[in-house]
């Protein structure tokens, strides 16, 4: 590798100069210190089916469907490959690579959920795989599309009662209902951790939260079927616009819940496309990267995280790489 | 996760209707069969040492320099991460996380060579890990930084002698010497190989490659105080324009060369960064993705594919995403 470039470079930008090497740089996982809480469950769900299947090859049309739609277990599994050792457990959600939603899968889209069967298994692993880890107090959740906070953040609700608060960190709002339009079950995500939408659903969680307890942030994208959802279940929205200069408003919500923990959803799209693209969709006008860091630390100092997930990161560079790769020699058999 | 979008799509984009669900998917690798010769050994490299300090800082402004140079980790991991398994051995070249180079680094360049110690420590470690593995044959490489060649290439010339090519698909030609102006190691690779350049790196190497086994594929990207070595070391180059429409001139030289057996270096910068942007620079001009494969899969028609090394991957959005995690709750320590 060699580049006809000049090299002459902003020193303003010289990261190294006020840094001490022995310290962990930001931005680069490994060379942090391990997480160091043995009661916290460290979670990779690797789920795709969540994703609505047009939807996918809609919004990657540079890959083919079954490709962006499964890429989401590319981004679980890079992502994982990148975090620091932890003291605690570590366990990965077995997921099926067999497309059931689509025009090639057998089951389709029933009462509104796409791949409904592997949708309603995938709760029940994840909580098995929680309930096989006693003594955990707070769980990590790396997916995966954005519904692999349902499970665990039902668990915690389980757990913890009114004392939990739930902040959805993403551009939508995630409430979805079979009534509504769109199939895919990541964006009904709220909907079930608000106990409402799909009985099924429902039926398969131990515990809901209430929706007083429940707040978005960076939320400023939905479908107009959800617009009664959005503003009549009791949810507190707050936009990109209202978290820019500090986390106030949401802390003191937090504060005004009266729960002393919180479980915090993620969903990358969050993050202003025109800075980085890292969903499935490619969303602007959203939070910056370094707003969603500090949202996230600032609630860490005004609560205790019992939840954390990260959801929805599609890494278009590593599927465009891997693609190259399929099938080569010595890569693949 | 939810998107305000036309879902309409153009048919002919749709993957799935001339899709078996059972075969694997192109571009996802998890779901192709495990690699399948128990004699090849994957090597995970992420050295990152090679990149020269102010080059990585100057082609990634959009992270601190020790982030954007240690980033070929990242790279390394995720794509580990993302390969199928292998029934062959799978082992890890430790890497110190500790800089160097450049002004927090107390070695900086010696000799032409940053991070000097780390980058011959390296050629020993990869050395002893692959003679630790008795019965190898073949190994893949995934990099880390474009110099991960050098040790398994030079084990594979050791052991196969005149019956070894190497093609090298790369934009540049990586044939900087202590007397050009780049100080980064990973622009000196094919110096290294060939035989020349730096005395101390070539006495760490078993064994290296007549010139006239050696070919660049993609080339088109060099400083100046290279041009000699481009031109008089007598490696044959091949422009992304002489491989657009097939693989021939490349495989009839490999024919010419006499050898059973070729090592292939895959740069992922050789991909045009106008179509997807992989490695530390942004080369415009490259081939394609899609040229990139069929190259690859014709040389394995053509040859015993007894090395493959994926090098220079910087994946961006990881990175990123990495950033917006450092030192949060439940994540870091």
């Amino acid at each position: 590798m060699r580049v006809r470039r000049n090299l002459a470079r902003d020193p303003g930008r010289h990261y190294g100069e006020d840094m001490n090497a022995a310290q962990p740089v930001p931005g680069f996982l490994p060379s942090y210190p391990p997480s160091d809480d043995p009661a916290t469950l460290r979670l990779i769900w690797p789920q795709w089916q969540g994703a609505g299947y047009a939807n996918a090859g809609a919004l990657v049309p540079e890959l083919p469907t079954p490709v962006a739609r499964r890429g989401y277990m590319a981004g679980a599994r890079a992502l994982a490959a990148l975090l620091p050792p932890a003291s605690g457990p570590t366990a990965t959600v077995p997921v099926d690579l067999t497309e059931l939603a689509g025009p090639d899968g057998p089951e389709g889209s029933a009462g509104g959920i796409e791949s409904r069967s592997a949708v309603l298994a995938g709760i029940d692993a994840a909580l098995r795989t929680i309930d096989a880890h006693p003594g955990i107090e707070r769980v990590l959740t790396i997916g995966g599309d954005c519904s692999v906070s349902v499970a665990p953040f039902a668990w915690l609700a389980n757990k913890y009662g009114e004392d939990l608060a739930v902040v959805w960190i993403d551009s939508h709002p995630d409430v979805d209902t079979p009534d509504t339009a769109y199939n895919g079950y990541h964006a009904m995500a709220v909907t079930a951790l608000a106990g409402r939408g799909d009985a099924e659903v429902l039926s398969h969680l131990p515990a809901h939260i209430d929706p007083s307890r429940i707040a978005w942030a960076g939320l400023h994208e939905w479908e107009p079927d959800c617009d009664e959802h959005v503003s009549g279940w009791g949810i507190t929205a707050f936009s990109p616009e209202d978290l820019r200069a500090d986390s106030r408003v949401l802390t003191e919500w937090l504060r005004a819940t009266g729960a002393s923990r919180v479980a915090i959803h993620f969903d990358v799209d969050t993050i202003d496309a025109d800075e980085v693209a890292l969903g499935l969709g490619r969303v602007p006008g959203g939070l910056t990267s370094a707003q969603v860091h500090r949202l996230i630390a600032d609630l860490g100092q005004a609560a205790d995280v019992v939840g954390l997930t990260v959801a929805e990161f599609l890494p278009r560079e590593l599927l465009a790489l891997g693609a190259v790769l399929a099938g080569l020699p010595l890569v693949t058999g």
